[in-house]
């Protein structure tokens, strides 16, 4: 170390000498391999754009200059060199640093960012912006080659070529999605990455083949006629309007200075193509970058993770592969998430049943739809977050013709370190708008198994069994088939409640319930295993017994659960004493550890006995 | 005619000699034309894609193989040949045929359609599931240019090509999306359009060139690596790993024909491209292919449309062209719909601030976001029933950052004869899910004028104005500032209810009203001007006063307003005498006018006062 403590600010990089950047490079590899062993995080995209986030910090001003990162997690060199080194120390934490770029922590980061294929369309916006106001900063958008998978990138690139609008997109193309290329577009940047240098062989053309070619016969000016309209526009992203340079070594900073500032000084769209390496300069990510995508902590000598029990992901995963030994129809989809969903060992039992979309979650919902139509039973995995991409096709894909396609919805609730991005807090209302919607909320291991069971085997149109991020807790039971499960407590005498809760909560619940039992609180917890629809009656009826009514929940208020008992309860006339709801409310949910968002937001044990203890005090009172 | 009253299902298509296919061509056009301006529909599209249809019904057979329509406003040949000639007789009315395929209604409709470009992705799935399930049928998607613009068609495109999966991508390029060309992707098409017909230049360069150019120099080898790499494949779409012939002439139908055998008989993915001309062979459409798109009825002898008066698009249009006169960082985003959004005035009047981004709802939500975050005041004009395509940018790219995008959300609510997939009675609950969202509900022209106003000069964050489709009613007061206004009745000294309403059942609500006073109901009604965030004392308050509340909206029942201010009532302990919601429930809405559609719901002025006299009732029995 010696360079890197030295870099307060992006002009402390620009001022190096050219023979420090290697050195530099270095140093900010062992920074990043100690801090996200430390921390947990994304490390093996981060590794592989070091030397580039250095070349583009030499060539622009990201204080002024727009620098937008498209997913976002290969944005730590840059958070470093931008004067954030010691956000590493509480980084993800609540009130700490958070993992992906943020406007409000730095001037330096443009925009948000977190799910994929959105840079180009948001540099395009602010390319225009700049224009229509006369303004003459740069807009940069640096996008992987598995968020160039997305729709919206095409969309991007398709607007943007023909805007002629000054703006540089670099493709940060490791040869992976996160997974394995997968399509035909990673086919076409195969071939791509292993050409010449492009602005190299353009430049031989004009001056070796373009005055011989005069000379030959006449049957050859077709061919040149061909040659020219196939090498200049060459490929698709020069089709699409833009200027086309690389591919570019990801590691030589001399040639990445350089083609940063070519594409600078051009007045027009310009897609720079840059190779690099997952993982890079780490032995252990090298090797396996999947596995060094997002981590948790680990030992940065070996890379062995720290030991982690089972989680979620891995129960569904082992389900469905079972599930399909017994249902020949049975087929699993991801959207470049074998890994985070579990179906790694699906996909080596299953092969053929097994299809990994890269990053397209519209295509993958639409996709199923077209599988359910003529009797297969897909399940699409895919994270709560995520499936907000596929809004529009559960509801004209597939709910419309009521097609049974099951989606296997991870990362449910409160996901924590990740942060805003990532919350899987929608989708408990977005789902429910979708017309014959089903869906489960496990909350154990066994449940999730249960539950699958049948939204596979059993149920008809479309069904969604939605799980947390991590391992059960306390809650191992198995489910007992119903659509809601009243869990009475010791059947103390006092006043009484029903808490209302599902999923994650149950255990909340269940330990808030001993505490007020111990208080002589009559509670019943009320478990729904099927959120929607919702089982009203039975809320209702614990709801009538005890007289007063809290609904919890790890999602925002609008379409919660809540909102639909509350509403229930109200048309139905029924006299409650008190009646609340806890929920994640109508704001954004920043990063932090899980535990202690959910208690900022109430949703914790300790807080649900003092929101129960209020309800009864008001009810004293009044 | 003669021909085609002849046609019962498609058998009798291919039994035609092919010198009557022409003279059947023109009796479908003259149909067509008829049927549509009687009740109106889409019309250039079909206009253009007749002989087309035709072909692939002499080369399909549609009862089991799979015919996937893109957006499917081509469809009306293809009903015509399946034996639904009459159903053209009370087309799109409620319980008639619809003007979208749709399987309930023939086993040769493969596929709902009505939202673009997930044409591919679905008939990759019928693929898929046809190989795993070891059927034999075929695979053919038809999709336009404009649809191809949209970024699902992509994905699919990608992964289908990768796949090796043996189906037919059939792109039906009439040179214009809904509107003209937009963005790179147009601009490439057009390059292809006027080639030569690839297939056989494929021959003549196997047969021509390549003998040849084994004699040339050393220096030519470089050249003809690059031929062969250049020529094949030669476009995006080999590139992706579709086998691509085109540009195939689409009034030419023995090429058409001998086109679609040859690509039935491959056994991998291939692209038909098939040059066509909207509104082909009816002179009023060929000349404004734009105001023949989608129609209301019209003189089909000249094309002058029935008249109609203004409407809420068009004095949406108008109002920020005004707005942008005011401000010079307003500008204007469509996804290929400036004339059904009505911005045809403000591209002329601000051609630099107006922005067709074709069929790409989530580059656009993306786009203004990124405009947004540069300084400008982006107004996203859309369909309610699209904006479903960009919730994930709403939450991610938009609401995350708290930026000030202004959605212009058209046709909200009951959208009537396009149908069940094009209703937008979505958008009160997934808008409302948006951190930070603040959502409008103008009911007459001059509030939509005000709320634009104040939503797009005064507001911050992100803003949508949702209006219906078609014109203003009885209510037609300018809108008072206030997010909700109460609207007493006569003063009735009865039993009393609160009507809570918003948007178009304002003049429902007001009729109902009036009834009931004339029966000695004491009415308030609470007009809703802004429903998220809602105003939810204004409305207890009243409730409190008269006693009981009764909500009716035009949106589906989950995440309603109904179910918000139930909650609310709920929660806050009001106790009311009878509360009660009238929605469109959680199920599909299917085509018809929207009078009657309202009817069927309980959402008329008859069935409010119904409503409400059961309430009263209840509570005289209780």
């Amino acid at each position: 170390m010696g360079l890197l403590e030295n870099i307060h600010d992006p002009w402390d990089v620009k001022a190096l000498p050219e023979q420090s950047l290697a050195p530099l490079c270095r140093e900010i590899r062992e920074f990043l391999v100690q801090a996200v062993s430390r921390e947990g995080g994304h490390l093996a995209s981060n590794l592989g754009d070091v030397e580039l986030t250095v070349a583009l910090h030499r060539v622009y001003d990201t204080s002024r200059d727009r620098l937008v990162f498209d997913v976002g997690h290969q944005c730590y060199t840059h958070k470093l060199l931008t004067g954030r080194m010691a956000g590493f120390e509480n980084f993800r934490e609540l009130g700490g640093m958070s993992g992906f770029p943020k406007p409000r922590e730095s001037v330096h980061d443009a925009f948000i960012a977190g799910h994929a294929s959105n840079s180009v369309s948001v540099a395009l916006g602010m390319a225009r912006a700049r224009t229509a106001m006369g303004a003459d900063y740069n807009v940069v958008a640096i996008i992987g080659d598995g968020a160039l998978n997305g729709g919206m990138a095409f969309e991007g690139l398709s607007d943007a070529g023909k805007s002629g609008e000054p703006l540089v997109v670099i493709l940060n193309d490791n040869g992976m999605s996160i997974n394995e290329g997968v399509g035909g577009l990673a086919e076409m940047l195969s071939t791509m990455r292993t050409r010449v240098e492009y602005i190299s062989f353009k430049k031989w053309y004009r001056k070796a083949i373009l005055p011989h070619i005069r000379y030959v016969s006449r049957l050859l000016r077709r061919a040149k006629r061909w040659l020219k309209e196939r090498i200049i526009p060459e490929n698709m992203f020069d089709d699409f309007g833009f200027e086309y340079i690389g591919p570019i070594d990801g590691y030589d900073l001399h040639k990445l200075e350089s083609a940063l500032r070519w594409a600078k000084e051009q007045r027009k769209p310009v897609l720079v193509h840059v190779n690099t390496v997952k993982g890079k300069g780490y032995g252990p990510a090298e090797k396996a970058p999947d596995a060094f995508h997002g981590v948790g902590t680990f030992d940065p000598v070996t890379g062995v993770p720290a030991c982690t029990g089972e989680d979620f992901s891995a129960v569904f995963g082992k389900a469905l592969t079972e599930l399909a030994r017994e249902d020949k129809t049975v087929t699993a989809i991801t959207a470049a998430m074998k890994e985070g969903t579990g179906l790694i060992g699906f996909q080596k039992a299953w092969p053929k049943r097994f299809f990994d979309v890269g990053i397209a979650e519209e295509h993958a919902a639409a996709m199923a739809a077209g599988m359910a139509a003529q009797g297969l039973k897909p399940v699409f995995a895919v994270y709560s977050t995520f499936l907000q991409r596929s809004y529009d096709m559960l509801i004209h894909d597939v709910a419309l013709m009521g097609l049974h396609v099951v989606f296997a919805v991870d990362r449910a609730g409160i996901v924590g370190r990740d942060g805003e991005t990532h919350q899987g807090t929608f989708d408990v209302a977005y789902l429910s708008t979708v017309p014959g919607m089903k869906v489960y909320a496990p909350a154990s291991f066994a449940e999730l198994r249960s539950m699958l069971r049948k939204a596979v085997l059993e149920d008809t149109g479309p069904v969604a069994v939605r799980y947390p991020r991590g391992g059960e807790g306390a809650w191992k039971k198995d489910w007992d088939g119903a659509a809601c499960t009243v869990l009475s407590g010791g059947g103390a005498s006092g006043p009484g409640v029903t808490l209302a809760v599902y999923g994650t909560m149950t255990d909340e619940a269940m330990a808030a319930c001993r505490t007020l039992e111990a208080e002589g609180v009559r509670v019943q917890v009320v478990k729904l295993n099927v959120v929607c629809p919702l089982d009203t009656a039975a809320v209702l009826d614990s709801a009538r017994e005890t007289g007063a009514l809290l609904v919890a929940e790890e999602a925002c208020a609008a379409g919660s659960v809540g909102e639909r008992l509350l509403a229930a309860a109200e048309e139905a006339g029924i006299a409650l004493r008190a009646a609340r709801r806890i929920d994640l409310g109508s704001g954004v949910l920043e990063h932090g550890d899980p535990a202690r968002l959910r208690e900022k937001k109430g949703l914790d044990a300790g807080s649900i006995v003092k929101t129960v203890r209020e309800m009864l005090h008001a009810e004293d009172q009044a």
